[in-house]
């Protein structure tokens, strides 16, 4: 279920500290997120939240959320366009 | 330890047909993997192959996987150069 792209921007106040403004990580272990596919994110938050995938700070993060939550936070940043130059 | 670029992306062939050849995602359940971050990436093919996290067919891919093809291929996608044009 397609989830609220206006919602998420809100609710990923929380993820930019880690992720970056524009979804591209501001730590070397965390993921990049900008662009990257909707159902993957649902999924890797379901995962965090059922404990099927676990992050120390992860864990944390995913265990209130909502399946809302997950759904407007994996449309917002599914949302983001990339471009992609690859190495010479 | 850093990997050989040029040695990722022979061994990248395998990932292309799920990560695209461009590292965007043909598969909906598929992660980008273009300018992901490189310790990001070693982290999780090193997860799959030993088993802390699981997928289908990431653990069959990555069971054989050498540190080094780890480090190289990490080395390959994280060297994508990707620019972010978030939603209005």
């Amino acid at each position: 279920q397609a989830g609220d792209i206006e919602a998420g921007k809100i609710k990923s106040a929380q993820c930019v500290v880690c992720h970056g403004q524009n979804g591209i990580s501001t730590m070397i272990e965390a993921p990049n997120l900008a662009g990257q596919s909707e159902i993957y994110l649902q999924e890797q938050l379901l995962h965090y939240r059922s404990g099927k995938r676990s992050h120390q700070v992860m864990s944390i993060i995913a265990k209130p959320l909502s399946d809302k939550d997950i759904n407007d936070l994996s449309a917002w940043y599914s949302a983001f366009k990339i471009e992609v130059t690859m190495p010479k």
